[in-house]
């Protein structure tokens, strides 16, 4: 068989609206931006790949899918190459994509990412196997994840509320765990902090505790308290709570609160790339680290996170920024194919009321999301966005952002 | 297409003519023992992998031969989970498959490693891929050895002499050395110590030096000098090795060598294993592993070693055993596609005379092998071996070890 080749790299910025969730650093925007990285091969294939969407991470996006065309998907080791020619030594880090919360030194791996998928999704179509083979094999034929609640507030200003409402204190904590577990059944629950004081974090931690006995709770303030504030934290939710998730920001903070509590500490924040590990492992600073493939550089450098944990006796996790159903797709073949990912995974899938593929393609039962056993990541590719942005580097231009251009893809998931 | 499933699994034992070569625990056998391990798809591919011969192996690999028809190639943690079921928790280690002088809490991996290999050649048949493919794609096309020098006696005891001669002193070892560099081009060079006192030892390495200005060298002594020697050592050698490699035994004993040198440490023996790892980096033990995929449970284990090395700041290089053309072809598809394996591999292939490969197949030129771009491991699949041990768990029972059974496969490797 003659191998196939890219022959075009389309990447389409995409605003889908997002509720008013709050977190350290305020408030979600009204729409949260990705981008839809689509491969098209000299063979007629298409894969995809999905990841953040503002301008900075656009633009580079543009460059790689700009130097593509010719390049063999199996490639991958000469598309990690492709990216650090196309972008260069001084990337600038990609805080900006992270929402201002994340450092890392290099953009390298978030621009890799989607590009890495793609590639991934390609073969597998190729081959006819899903991704979750391509990564050493589906051990699990379902992926739990954690129902992730929010203080919010009830609709964003200027704007009508949306039906979840407000969510301010304790008890309308619980009523939105009790929407989230009735509706997707969510057997674990995690809460975004950093929005109260602590004690009133504590006290939403507690309550749903005793509204949901059993349930592992996970708290995540996104680095928002000193060291000092964090053990007092972890003294009081001892016992209730699974894992505490980034209570202060870098790897030293978690190494003085780790040294003194035996509540687990997990992170999405001071563990973020390979260059993190060897410190944050000299320091013993974290037991869980939560994988994020977008973060990463992709699906199998998150397999060799996901070793490198193993080896070094750390647990994982995985991370979820608001995101679209080609990044849940991914997120679901890593997951499945990943045999030490023993904690339910985030994801602010259940908060999205827009998506480039069909409504209910990736349905959750019993909180959890069926491993598609199609080619690739799971879809029938069968049109093209009925919307797009016309600019690749402004999705602002789409109507100054507030109509998202959502891309109604008569896609579909084989099982 | 239909998936292909593995249909029966054969297990060759084959002893091949070894040179009276010495090392810290003796002499080789006469005849070294590996196993051949075919996988045969319901499709009609066939996948070869290879390890070690010993009885201890064989009935293992046997027990796992026996349970994996019906098993799909591509489900590599399936393969692991089932080598797991079937060989059960208490397998006592695998030292006797390492000529003794290695220690591993478990049995698995080496077990694991020939049937992994043997379905990724399958996969790679499949697809029409090489190997290096499936492993991320080759970042080079040559993969470079070094020349494995070793003190010798001229012939086995009771048996004729071997062309090489005897090796027993700096001259003799820089003739060896000679024939080495002028038969294959090999621009490094690997002397195996540990058989005379350490200072005959400097001497030969200095005599190298000085014979092979720039070419750079190393020495193994397989971890036979107390800590304080390996110390002594490094001080006359600093600035003549490029490493040394396991000048003491055990993690403890390489951290305080590290401690007082600047030579770099190189190991195949401490670290041989994933649970090795954390308590090497903590005691920074060894600046270079030695890799050996039939020692970490096959390719893709080896391309997570190479990342966890990459993120914690080893360096990588490559182990080599007595071994036959399979193994140097997975060892070539495997260099291929590790980016960090910057240093030149090792191999025994030059002291090799018989194969179960065609003379040639896989040929040396400046030191360094072509790496196949043909499906799978890049043999074309065309005989079946010519002879072969009737018994399945004693290679003795070949006429006493005496007369080895060679397979003169009909195979050519697609460049």
């Amino acid at each position: 068989m003659s191998p196939s080749r890219i022959a075009r790299a389309v990447v389409t910025p995409i605003a889908f609206a997002d509720p008013p969730l709050l977190n350290v650093v305020g408030v979600h925007q009204p729409y949260a931006l990705r981008a839809i990285v689509e491969l098209h091969t000299d063979t007629g294939l298409v894969g995809l790949g999905e990841t953040y969407g503002d301008e900075a991470i656009l633009e580079r996006l543009a460059a790689v899918a700009a130097a593509l065309p010719g390049h063999d998907p199996y490639d991958l080791n000469g598309l990690r190459r492709l990216v650090t020619t196309v972008l260069g030594g001084d990337t600038g880090g990609a805080g900006a994509s992270y929402g201002g919360m994340l450092e890392v030194s290099s953009a390298h791996p978030g621009v890799h990412s989607p590009f890495e998928v793609a590639c991934l999704d390609l073969i597998g179509r190729e081959t006819g196997r899903p991704v979750s083979d391509l990564l050493g094999g589906a051990v699990r034929d379902r992926v739990p994840f954690s129902g992730y609640l929010f203080y919010k507030w009830a609709g964003h200003p200027g704007l009508a509320d949306d039906d979840w409402g407000a969510a301010l204190d304790p008890d309308a904590i619980v009523a939105q765990a009790k929407r989230m577990v009735d509706g997707w059944g969510f057997g674990s629950l995690k809460l975004k902090g950093g929005v109260f004081p602590p004690d009133d974090e504590c006290a939403a931690i507690e309550a749903l505790a005793e509204a949901f006995p059993g349930v592992p709770l996970r708290l995540d303030p996104n680095g928002g308290w000193t060291p000092q504030t964090s053990v007092r934290v972890a003294e009081r939710l001892a016992g209730v709570v699974e894992y505490l998730e980034d209570p202060t920001p870098g790897i030293d903070g978690m190494a003085y609160v780790a040294a003194r509590t035996e509540v687990p500490l997990a992170t999405n924040m001071c563990v973020i790339a390979f260059e993190h590990l060897a410190p944050a492992v000299a320091a013993d600073a974290v037991q869980i680290v939560l994988s994020d493939h977008h973060l990463w550089g992709g699906l199998r450098p998150s397999v060799q996170l996901a070793g490198i944990c193993d080896a070094f006796g750390m647990g994982l996790s995985m991370h979820s920024n608001s995101h679209l159903g080609v990044s849940l797709a991914a997120m679901v073949h890593l997951a499945a194919a990943t045999p030490n990912l023993t904690y339910a995974c985030d994801t602010h899938y259940p908060w999205k009321t827009e998506d480039v593929i069909v409504a209910g393609a990736l349905g959750f039962e019993d909180g959890s999301v069926a491993v598609p056993t199609g080619p690739g990541l799971g879809w029938s590719w069968t049109g093209t966005c009925s919307a797009r942005c016309t600019s690749s580097t402004s999705p602002a231009a789409c109507d100054g952002g507030r109509t998202p251009p959502t891309c109604a893809r008569s896609s579909r998931v084989s099982r």
